[in-house]
């Protein structure tokens, strides 16, 4: 079975070293937090997701959820776990206090986020799901509906989902044909068929709120008609005891690559009662406003399981005997020296671990932002966040899940072909995390959002806010000799994300397809450069600590020579992505349909 | 179910017009086989393999095989496919004529087996190790031993598997352990236990012919003392009739990943008699003589997938209606536009069309050569093709394959959330396309293969024949202004290559473990510049074809179309690969084992 160490001191590290996060005080809420509180809670949430979520991935796996006289029954043991997981008071971490949340801050609740996908991928989806539904209610709904549902999701006691695609209408929402028919008394008859509904049914708890995209009577086509509605599996009575069964089942259970464990259902309302959540025909742009936190979490799952699989590959390379080092025996009582020694092995580990605490800092950057956006006591701070988070959410979620994906393929292959069997568990791995590039939104659906919405709509303006904090970090620091290695490939790579920026604004006019066929090597840049940022900024921290005296010196010797190697081996691929980004209307130009 | 239409054009351009098989006169047996007869035999094997083994394909990975009353049962259908596999003589293409082969190119069966492997990869593989089997008796086995086995192989009517993988010993085979003791009349009695055996058992046909790898009790330590053996399932007796079950038996299939309807077995050996192949204690070297065949085998594994999965995104894209083109509505009378409009959907396409096309052309000139190096009437030719078959095995086998997988991964991308469900087979294409990487050697192997005993052990001789080939070629050219497109891509990746090999040569003897740690990004340079020489010598047909007049000019500016984008976008990637290679000892004197 696979084994995870939370990265504990690499959490301690982000927030408490590289985002100060412990000094701010211009954040609301955020004095109630301190390094020992949360400490103590990515503790607590490592030793549950080691202990309890960690043992069912590969069983959940292997069981998957099946329907039962209409019911999803999850795997053995999920029930169990996930009611430890409530009593425990997991579910309440981010949530708001009014509510019975914690009220803790999104930059800390991310890393409990990165955890529970490392140890269970599937198992964590039911939370995530219900913490998507409980932010819509909580920032779109009435007050009844609040004081209907949120209690109860926040707790974990109710779950919740997100009711979206349906079999014609994916990426393109416009096409969705769901109805809802208002029956009186603020109730609507929701009717339709719903695909890839995940934790759309199961039997983790005793009800289910599903928030469901659906169109009105009188809607106009397209996106501008669509609204938000809530709809409960069981009716909820007004003394809020459970009432009647409601018309929407899961008919099916999709058959998938992987994230077995989560039940994902093709649900069909059938005259399903829900309210309204929101204005009318305004149901797109209540999903929208929870979009960063949702794709943000996306990404999280690309980073939990490269995480995991990193460790998994690095135990096994420190383990299995096979072959010599090039440069001569390295174990010479035993019969063959530990893989690690062989530098193609050690490529792969240090693409992971660079790849890996690179993007948890620039997950926690996100993160912070966010809370930024929301806690901010400067309303122009606050906008100036909500900007940088937006620019950023379509990176994090489609850069991050590609590269953890591929971080993913280079751990099982350390393996060898014990990576391609299920009881190492690498292959899961893989499977599981694959999903992430396509749900919430494909990762090309990111590209497009990144080059269209977040840059060229935004006429740069993001961009600006964010090159206006990499500029003067760069100029704190140039004149340091040790920070040479580091500064200059971030230098170079932004340079690079300048020049991939200006040909397509320069070109978006005139050639608008050069949009979609730029982008992902554009956001492939931007992810990059990013991280080269992330990593700059860690390398300086680093040498700050080695200099000032450190106990554990091993600790920032390994960040600046992990931080060295991203710059070479990560940083310098922005030139040829470049190149791709100036010749994308060959794409478009080339061929016609049929001569593919 | 996923589509196929075997790519019948593409092979008729790559051996009529590209390597101009037909007008070999220097090959011995070439004379035998002129267009009609290849275009024939490929169009029946199209036919076989669409008709027969695709629609397998999809079922065989949900059944997979199972262990019933000690035998492996393959999934419903394979049996009887098989043997219309064997009436058709599908099984006999490229084998000696003595033992009933047809002797037909390498170059002409290397397409035979990338239909099979897109239209049924697991299926595929029992034939492809028989064949191994096959290749490895003819060149080592007696005569007594070629008469009793190698018809039966050359038909179909057995099969073949070689046993070489024990769980400590992998790549590292010389760790292996299990043991031959002679007992008699050239009999030996072989035990041990073997891992991950391809086909190891089944139910298609009566008797199986297992290549083993074991020590002789008077064996040197370590690869020297490797002896191989032929141990069949049932004995053969002298009328060659069947006779006892031999001690040979499939204890457990392995779970894997994909391949499902392959059975990968743990086989036991207990005193199961065998004879030796080849001399004792060679038997390491008898495998390496049949590995060039063995590896291209693979290489197409990963050409054959990616094939299919590109053909069925193409057809999806051009189905799936979703969102309108960025430079307006494309097609007014539907709801929405097909999803080939969009860039990046464009960009996945591409890239796949102009690698899958590439590769083709690539494995078809690397089969060219292994036919050179066996039938060339010179023998100065034969040996300089043996040395370029040699080199450019690695490549073949690891950057294909690699390749191919990130090419099924953007084909399932192609198809959004429903690439991650079964139904579509997309999936599926990315779990059998990933073993591709690992087994016969996996790709780090292959990787550390091409530095350091085709590149460095050589001192650089094939790579010089090779240069030699492509000098020349864009001195020929270079003039011609309708090339430069393609020239001039190729000269920067040359230079690239250039610069790369002179970096490793120049560090190897001080820092060796450089030549592990820079081999797999050299790996990536080096097959994509054999690439873009196969896209330039194309562009050169191609646009002599459309300067002569052709009837059909659309399939030859699709053909420079694709090679421009290769350019663009494949061919660029060398720079930063290049910069990878270079700065490859950070991987090595970064980081202390335990500080990872």
């Amino acid at each position: 079975m696979p084994i995870y160490q939370a990265p504990l001191r690499d959490y301690q590290f982000v927030l408490n070293e590289l985002l100060n996060i412990y000094q701010r005080d211009d954040l609301q809420g955020f004095e109630e937090i301190d390094a020992e509180l949360a400490d103590a809670i990515l503790q607590g949430v490592a030793e549950f997701t080691t202990d309890v979520m960690l043992p069912l991935n590969g069983s959940g796996d292997v069981e998957g959820c099946k329907i039962v006289d209409g019911e999803v029954k999850t795997p053995t043991g999920f029930k169990a776990a996930y009611q430890q997981y409530v009593e425990n008071g997991w579910a309440t971490l981010t949530s708001d206090p009014i509510y019975g949340g914690q009220g803790l801050p999104e930059v800390v609740g991310i890393f409990a986020t990165e955890m529970k996908t490392a140890t269970n991928m599937a198992f964590a989806m039911y939370p995530g799901l219900t913490h998507g539904a409980y932010a819509a209610i909580h920032a779109h709904g009435s007050d009844a509906l609040k004081q209907k549902y949120l209690e109860k999701l926040v707790s974990g006691e109710w779950t919740g989902t997100m009711n979206l695609t349906e079999s014609h209408a994916g990426t393109d929402l416009a096409l969705l044909r769901t109805k809802a028919v208002p029956v009186g008394e603020g109730n609507y008859a929701v009717s339709g068929e719903k695909i890839f509904i995940s934790s759309g049914d199961h039997d983790l708890t005793e009800n289910i709120v599903h928030l469901v995209l659906a169109r009105l009577p009188d809607a106009p086509e397209g996106v501008k008609g669509i609204s938000l509605f809530a709809v409960p599996k069981y009716l909820v009575n007004d003394d809020a005891s459970l009432g009647c069964r409601n018309g929407v089942e899961a008919t099916a259970l999709e058959h998938k690559m992987g994230i077995h464990g989560n039940s994902t259902c093709v649900m069909v309302f059938d005259g399903a009662l829900g309210e309204l959540v929101g204005e009318p025909h305004q149901g797109l742009r209540a999903m929208f406003t929870m979009m960063n936190e949702a794709r943000l979490g996306v990404g999280v799952q690309g980073l939990g399981v490269s995480e995991i699989a990193y460790q998994n590959a690095l135990a096994y390379a420190k383990d299995r005997l096979q072959g010599r080092a090039l440069s001569g025996v390295k174990a010479p009582a035993s019969p063959a020296d530990p893989i690690i020694v062989h530098g193609d092995v050690r490529r792969m580990l240090m693409a992971q671990k660079a790849f890996n605490e690179g993007a948890r800092a620039l997950v926690g950057q996100q993160a912070l932002w966010l809370d930024e956006s929301h806690r901010h006591l400067d309303s122009g701070q606050k906008k100036q966040a909500a900007k940088l988070a937006a620019l950023f959410t379509p990176i994090v979620k489609g850069f991050i899940t590609d590269r953890g994906f591929n971080a993913c393929v280079d751990a099982q292959q350390v393996f060898g072909g014990h990576g391609y069997i299920h009881e190492w568990g690498m292959e899961q791995f893989v499977r599981d995390s694959r999903i992430a590039m396509i749900y919430e939104g494909t990762n090309g659906v990111q590209a497009l959002d990144l080059v269209g919405r977040k840059l060229l709509s935004d006429r740069g303006e993001a961009l600006t806010l964010w090159s206006d904090m990499v500029k003067p970090f760069i100029a704190e620091h140039i004149n340091n000799e040790a920070m040479k290695p580091y500064l200059l490939p971030l230098m170079d790579a932004s340079t690079d994300l300048e020049k991939a920026t200006g040909f397509i604004s320069g070109q978006a006019a005139t050639n608008p397809d050069i949009i979609g066929a730029a982008s992902m090597p554009y956001m492939q840049i931007f992810g990059i450069t990013a991280l080269a940022w992330m990593w700059a900024r860690t390398a300086a921290v680093a040498l700050q600590a080695l200099e000032e005296g450190v106990e554990n010196e091993t600790f920032y010797r390994a960040k600046l020579t992990t931080a060295e190697f991203y710059m070479n081996y990560w940083a310098v691929q922005t030139r040829s992505l470049r190149k791709q980004v100036e010749s994308a209307s060959l794409q478009l130009i080339g061929l016609c349909e049929d001569d593919f």
